[in-house]
């Protein structure tokens, strides 16, 4: 590490989006003079290997954030409204996965692709959005930036990571014991996963939306500054290990061709268009994971509508849906000269 | 089997849906006086029970249709446009379950809670329709009579039965490789379908669209006698061995209570409401598996459109989306007193 730099905490280290978050930071350009892995007493005394060295992880307290710069929060919505305020008042920025603060005032919600200048107005706590709703951003961004947009529709295949490791774990357990004929237990999924779709992704709401699609509607009107838009999300769970796709239809302000919308995913950052139907090529969870890009493929002009367009996206929900994406936030925290060090 | 009735052949006895014909006709209080079980050479000999007997598979050929009734095709499209023909010439009635004949204007394509009246005019040959479509013609019936249609969205959760027993056997097979570290190989899809969802069913259109989702289009126009209107769909294959799942938004032409299309959807022959969000209980594939009735759930208003409704639906594509609604058509075409005997 370097002798000047930042101190970054990873608050959550062991679990799946803090592992992904620390792979992410060992690549980067970033100067980082030291990184702190926190997490609760049962992973304190952990070593978690990091450019070269073990880091042993430490108990988190509220003392952990003494010289942090930068705290990535990635330990459940509990553990952020728990810590957050004492990072904040040791002097570092916070960036939180959780959805604790996302809808707050005061917390950019940020897809640096997107809206890297909300971060100018944070107060503390930075907000990075849900995973299936992140996805999604890059490629509406682009349609709205060519055409406006007007009325987005959303059906969305979550891949079980969205559930941490333990989802990971459940299903691949579930599927050896159904291929084995044993039983199949469920504790993290309302229902056995296995050869099934479940549309459920968080708890159901009075208004009869689970969590999952209510985010999908609220993040997306503050990442792209529309507070009128209509956002209508379907969330689904599909026996997929990691990879979230989603299928997503657009009623646009003015025509667009399919043509032009290629164009405009082409040349959005972050945005790869993978549309060879004659090849059969098209984005798929198993091709997207390990990758940071968002994928567009199946782009297609509605049969009927003039200005309604379609496609397909898929992004690894651990990386760009989640660490990739936050660590893209302390980034662009760096270039805009909003971190201390 | 009884003295008096009707003289029934199954062409393609020996496939997933075939069979699953054979179950239904057992189950029937339809007048039955003999079953004819034909299929390719290949299957030819093979001893099948029904009702007590074993029936023995002929040879499919064009002598194969004398005093033959009705015949339920399910060979596939080619065996149908070489054989139907000689089955009419015959004096049988074809109700034939590929997409050969669906669109054209002398044959009736029928869901016979929805269009039962469509076979009167029949010329010979009736067409089941494709299994994505019938599961979404009742719920939109349902609200079309309620209010209005004007609009459909729909993106599908396809199993691997779409494809057949062939579709079935391959997933599982990948599955266990996958599950044992062996490499997966992939025939009937056009990648590897374990763990990972395809948004390709069927050939691809110069559109841009799947075959399947031209059918979805063009179908649901027909059968709900809705020249106008505006369905798009977007089909995608999961890896669930059977059973289709579908997220459907409708824009109606009045407004339409989750209330109010509830009961519309209660009321409805061949619905089935399962949609209690406090006891996580929704339609999911394996609930539906083994059932005729279309299962429709997460009834929810948009948060902004006030026409606008979502909903999810489930039902067991080789009964309902495509033996079943067969052999409902037989039964149709029975108590309309348009089969001899």
């Amino acid at each position: 590490m370097a002798e000047q730099g930042y101190v970054i905490a990873v608050v959550g280290a062991t679990g799946a989006v803090g592992r992904e978050m620390l792979l992410m930071l060992e690549d980067m350009d970033l100067p980082i003079k030291e990184v702190k892995l926190l997490a609760s007493a049962r992973s304190a005394g952990l070593e978690v290997p990091f450019r070269g060295k073990d880091l042993v992880v430490q108990e988190l307290s509220e003392e952990s954030f003494q010289g942090v710069d930068v705290a990535l929060f990635s330990a459940g919505g509990a553990r952020s409204k728990e810590y957050a305020d004492a990072a904040v008042k040791a002097g570092a920025i916070v960036v939180d996965n959780s959805s604790a603060f996302r809808m707050e005032e005061n917390v950019p919600l940020v897809v640096p692709e997107v809206n890297a200048h909300a971060l100018d107005d944070h107060e503390g706590i930075v907000a990075n959005p849900n995973c299936s709703t992140i996805q999604m951003m890059l490629p509406l961004q682009a349609l709205e930036q060519a055409a406006g947009i007007e009325r987005v529709i959303v059906s969305t295949y979550q891949s079980a990571s969205g559930a941490g490791q333990a989802g990971i774990d459940e299903l691949w357990a579930q599927t050896r014991s159904y291929i084995e004929k044993r039983p199949v237990e469920n504790k993290v999924f309302a229902k056995p996963l296995p050869f099934d779709v479940l549309p459920q992704i968080g708890d159901f709401e009075p208004s009869g939306y689970t969590t999952e699609e209510e985010k999908m509607f609220y993040e997306s009107r503050k990442i792209l500054g529309l507070p009128e838009l209509a956002v209508s999300a379907t969330c689904a769970r599909v026996p997929v290990l990691r990879g979230h796709l989603e299928s997503v239809s657009v009623d646009l302000k003015k025509a667009l061709s399919v043509e032009e919308a290629r164009k405009a995913f082409e040349a959005f950052p972050g945005l790869v268009v993978v549309d060879d139907p004659v090849n059969m090529d098209y984005p798929t969870a198993h091709a997207c994971v390990g990758h940071r890009e968002t994928y567009v493929g199946r782009i297609r002009a509605d049969h009927v509508l003039p200005k309604t367009l379609h496609f397909w996206v898929a992004c690894d929900n651990l990386w760009k849906g989640a660490a990739w994406n936050a660590v893209q936030i302390v980034e662009s925290l760096h270039e805009r000269g909003l971190l201390r060090g």
